[in-house]
């Protein structure tokens, strides 16, 4: 007899809530809980730092665990190199094992990481969420992240634990590569369109770190955050929410950091009030790895791992991971507080079509290409957007003919410089340093004798036309690289003594080019002016390579735009753009942090001409919207693309805000002689912020539209007038600039 | 006839009210002006920023505004050198031609600095407040501030500046200087102390800044303060709440930066809500100078100076210094607005005696000495005891006779490394570098030379026994030295490239001391352990070299204590002391913050033993005491001062806490072989915290208490026990650890 619960016509709320009935305690709560299976616990093969390794779990473990059933199963592809198909078929027989052992015949939800693509071996590694915010380009990121979406969709992946949506507040944060920028609207645009492609491939797309881990301490990784409630929610909480509504998440991941003294792990007006009550949203939260753990071991909000997993579950958190660990020792959970949970967790399984009778695991039957063409292709156009050209102040770029090139640079030829850490080889291969990616992964040297067949390649700068000067990061995990997580940084001088090959290389008196690889700005100030020209780009992944040498010999025209500012020097931070004047300048500090490449700069190789702005209605009430037309010209004399960039100016609030911050932005790509015209629809509610008595409104009065090609270079001033009265807004209010190129 | 408001047998209150009944909306708006008689504006010999100098009056100004009276006069002595008794003079010159302008024939409250001394020319410089947290000794800084206070009354000063309560968060903040430390329990006490002499002495003490300005963003100035409720409450204000209860202080400053968007100015939560409704407030709020101006043209919260004065006084302002401009620009004000804020000044006024008919104006007819015997005596003793030593593992100190000694380093000789940026010559000099300070400031050199008569000294460290390294700051404003206001720094690194000196010094092979005369903490971690021996001064005064000769020679024994951590590298700030385990190590970050010397860190020339402690009730209620008694002994063959310091560690909370904070601490100065018993006697409000829902509790549970000798280096560990239930604590809380020493 089929039961509701396995009844397809039925909603997937009422067959999880009729499957939840029928379980005992032990069963809902394994349905919170994960397993880590290891292949190699002895040699730590697995991405967890010393210590942490008691977290993953023998098979033979398994076998006790699984009268009960299993929630989750963590990394099955993340811990060793294994063929797609190989791996497919061990991840089946697994779920097979799981289903066989358990009364409701269940399988596990398993989940992956996916930041970079998946991280498994053989995967197209793209490049970091860093370059995806470079592109300004939410429709290619979507692609991207459907078809890595459905790549783990044929191996048996369930979830994935990405976007980073924290806002960069300082970038010597190590995860600064993980994240999409220091702009809320970019990165929750970006996110956003991320996330879409992820759900759109089946696969449940998981927001984290929720939230304000990116305002650590001195970036230190999982230090205090310092953050009132209004910081938190206009500058935090804005990504999540876009995430939310216009990606469809179906999961949040909790930050390992307090917000203010409170964990966020243990955060009920986070978890609960916020994310439930007021966003209304239906999927899981889960927990970062072992951060349930950290409210007992770290944070001390719990005098037990028993009692952090009671808060935890409390607060709003639904799975522990990577694995059941303060779960099993909470002792008697409130059954209000289980059965919420687990209602989460089923109903996600039901929707994932988990809870169906005739559900099958993918077999591995057929060969899996993790790496296809089409894949690839991706990989190289994100790469190739993601190329910012900082400076080109000699014309020297794009490169002539038949030059003699010198490289220099120890990363030049190193695929570290090229993969950000959460990719297979640099996350999973933290203790095997020399563990292949699986995928063929040119370093930027190869590509560049590659790109450019008639150059001569010499050794000593002064015997060539031109100098090269390759710097940046080498990611890695825990203090194995210089970006990464865990891989923060004092200030943002080049690691490596990097500088002074730059003092070296710009001292020879041959012209230089400075090639910036990296996962973080670094201080450019000391060599901008003397290099012939600047190109930066953020972990550009296996394409990487290409894209950028395409960029110097012209085969790409460089459309991407900074999503973090570069400093002038390696102190002062945090100096993140976002900040009222007295922030913002040096003002009455003899510090200035005045960025030294600010957000949204990024040349091309053409030019291009941005007519005056036609308002249609300049004056509307608070919750009315307005249209803006401009026309953009190509009068070079080659194609390129343009980056329009809105950023709104409110003159006078109730409270200190940003001087400008991003509302809206479109790509323009233009043949040589060509036009388009931009139409922007901006509502008023993009002027919502928290006001002083800490409601979100929209106040009446005058504002100031800057477009602009960066947040700078504002090309034309459009003033508006709001009117009416004060209006309050929530999370029902529009929060995007629709951009339409015609 | 005498009308009520004239008769002294009334109450203040009732006197101030009855005036306040007869004035004009006019007369009350001047009295909550002030007015700055700039005696050279052309020069702009006064201690003002650029473009400031607008708020400077032309004494022919005056006459305009006198008709409706003067709430304050700005910095009479503070602009040029003039002799005390002079200015007294001209002081009450323009008091009695003040009273002759208004029909009241009201004087104005006249205000000055008093950071480190009066800052008038001719007066004691006095170590600045980082010197006296060094100090840890609260009593010597009451005589101190009685003694400064006393001399501001002889020459007709009503108002003193000071002291500065900001807890340091980030050194590299220009203003670390005028801090006195890093913990809220230090610089509470020893605010609190600098208060009562103060006001002791008759002169109203003004708290500043209130409140979080030194959370500023990368500590730099007037940049916006990321701060939530709670770090607010258990960090920033306990100091104020102290000062006021314990200190009895009768004004408070308004800080210049925003808190999570909210300008202090306008902040009507902090204003009146806590300082006024809470902690039940009486006396007057002051604008920081220029601060009300600063929400209109840098806030941005208030769209013209006349709004911006609108919103301060709404807020509990009630003075706007340094000078009325954005007042007369505000057009109609909410009489109930004007008469609050003119009540309290009057109220202010009336108990000064201003508002009595005998009130007369120090004349000035007699000589003023606004440096004698006794200001010497205290200065000399605050410097010595505020000297720290830091490290002296060779055992090269104290300085044996007939040494052949080298000293280097470009502050050895300098002036400027001996004051804080608020004595007179580097504050009022600001324009003129080479003001003299009107007292004598021997140089460190000079005064090393005096200490060590038969000592030989040399020019190359080669040729000498041992080599004396100077290193530190220049003090100054704006940008014009290393440390002061406005001269915020991008990282902890040693200024003027000393870096390079210490090197050379270290390299040549010669015992090499290192002797740091700074305003706030450098990295040291490069040479610390290849020095002969650290010794570290803050800004010492006057006399201040032969504090740190002494120190040198023996003569004196070193008992100063660090008030912040000094740090092993340059970057990674901020980083205090005051931290939850994640905050405090490097855990998960490759950036480790642990300090090179810690908070309370500081060696002496002989040594002390501590006796296991008695604890009389190791189980107490919540709202109970127990005393906890500690025997001292100088096992040394020399007198010495040892700094017994008790922290508190909570193991487990509903928030993340720092791991140890400060909460008592007691100077025990000890003959050879003599003993003294330390009796501490801790009430449970002093664990206190501000928990997950936002009340300030007193929670049952485990306590620990480390009885140590630094925040890291702990003796002895007294484990307690608070019973009962989870209660509630207010503004009556007890906030102090009483320490006798017997």
């Amino acid at each position: 007899m089929v039961q509701p619960w396995q009844d397809t016509t039925l909603s997937a709320h009422v067959r999880a809530a009729d499957l939840l009935a029928r379980m005992t305690t032990e069963e809902k709560t394994a349905q919170l809980s994960s397993v880590w299976l290891g292949a190699d616990v002895e040699t730590e093969a697995v991405a967890v730092a010393p210590g942490q390794h008691t977290y993953v779990a023998e098979s033979a473990v398994l076998d006790a665990l699984l009268p009960y059933g299993l929630g989750h199963l963590t990394r099955p592809f993340g811990t060793v190199p294994v063929e797609p198909a190989e791996g497919a078929a061990r991840l089946a027989e697994l779920q097979q094992r799981i289903r066989a052992g358990n009364r409701f015949a269940l399988p596990a939800l398993a989940h992956e990481e996916c930041l970079t693509g998946f991280a498994a071996w053989q995967a197209t590694v793209f490049p970091t969420p860093l370059a995806w915010g470079a592109t300004f380009d939410p429709a290619l990121v979507t692609e991207m992240a459907q078809a890595i979406g459905s790549s783990m969709r044929a191996v048996g992946i369930h979830q994935g634990l990405a976007p980073v949506l924290d806002v960069v507040r300082d970038p010597r944060w190590g995860r600064t590569e993980e994240s999409i920028g220091e702009d809320p609207y970019l990165v929750g645009t970006i996110g956003a369109a991320y996330v879409r492609g992820l759900e759109a491939a089946g696969i449940v797309a998981t927001l984290k770190h929720f939230a304000g881990y990116s305002a650590s301490r001195a970036a230190r990784n999982h230090a205090p955050a310092s953050v009132g409630p209004r910081e938190l929610a206009d500058v935090f909480l804005p990504p999540f929410e876009m995430a939310l509504r216009d990606g469809g998440a179906r999961s949040v991941m909790a930050a390992y950091n307090d917000i203010d003294g409170l964990p966020a792990h243990a955060h009920h007006g986070l978890l609960t009030q916020l994310l439930r009550e007021e966003w209304e949203f239906g999927g899981t939260v889960v927990a970062d790895y072992f951060g349930i753990a950290f409210l007992h071991s770290a944070h001390r909000t719990a005098s037990t791992e028993g009692e952090a997993a009671r808060l935890a579950l409390a607060a709003g958190v639904d799975v522990e991971l990577p694995a059941a660990r303060c779960l099993p020792a909470a002792g008697d959970l409130p059954e209000e507080l289980l059965d919420r949970a687990a209602l989460r967790v089923l109903t996600q399984k039901c929707e994932l079509g988990l809870l169906d009778p005739d559900w099958e695991p993918v077999t591995g039957d057929v060969p899996i290409d993790l790496n296809p063409p089409h894949m690839r292709e991706l990989a190289r156009k994100v790469a190739q957007e993601s190329v910012v050209l900082l400076a080109n102040g000699s014309g020297v770029l794009p490169l002539g003919p038949g030059l003699r090139i010198a490289v220099v640079g120890p990363l030049a030829d190193e695929q570290a410089a090229m993969l950000g850490c959460y990719t297979f080889p640099r996350h999973v291969g933290v203790n095997h340093p020399e563990l292949p990616a699986g995928v063929e992964v040119p370093t930027f040297a190869q590509a560049l004798r590659a790109e450019l067949p008639d150059a001569v390649f010499v050794a000593d700068p002064a015997a060539a036309d031109l100098c090269l000067a390759v710097v940046g990061d080498r990611s890695g995990l825990f203090g194995r690289g210089s970006s990464g997580e865990g891989c923060d940084t004092a200030d943002l001088e080049l690691p490596y003594n990097q500088g002074a090959l730059l003092d070296t290389a710009l001292a020879s008196g041959t012209p230089t080019v400075i090639v910036v690889l990296s996962g973080r700005p670094y201080a450019l100030g000391r060599w901008a002016d003397r290099a012939a020209a600047v190109v930066q780009a953020f972990f550009p992944g296996q394409e990487g390579g290409a894209a950028v040498a395409g960029v110097l010999s012209g085969r790409v025209d460089p459309s991407g735009r900074l999503p973090l500012g570069i400093p002038y020097g390696p102190g002062g931070q945090p100096a993140p753009y976002l900040a009222p004047p007295l922030g913002l300048h040096g003002g009455p500090s003899n510090v200035d942090p005045t960025a030294l490449f600010p957000f949204g700069h990024g040349l091309s190789y053409t030019e291009f001409t941005w007519g005056p702005p036609q308002c249609d209605t300049p004056e509307l009430p608070t919750d009315g919207e307005t249209t803006i037309r401009l026309t953009v010209r190509n009068t070079g004399d080659r194609p390129g693309t343009e980056v329009v960039q809105l950023y709104l100016h409110d003159p006078v609030g109730t409270v200190a805000r940003p001087e400008v911050r991003l509302v809206g932005y479109a790509r323009v790509p233009l043949d040589p002689g060509a036009s388009a015209q931009v139409h922007a629809t901006f509502p008023a509610d993009l002027a919502a912020y928290t006001g002083a008595d800490g409601r979100r409104v929209v106040d009446p009065g005058a504002l100031e539209l800057r477009i602009a090609a960066s947040s700078t270079d504002v090309h034309h001033t459009v003033p508006l007038t709001l009117t009416g009265p004060v209006r309050e807004v929530g999370h029902e209010r529009r929060m995007r600039c629709e951009m339409r190129v015609k």
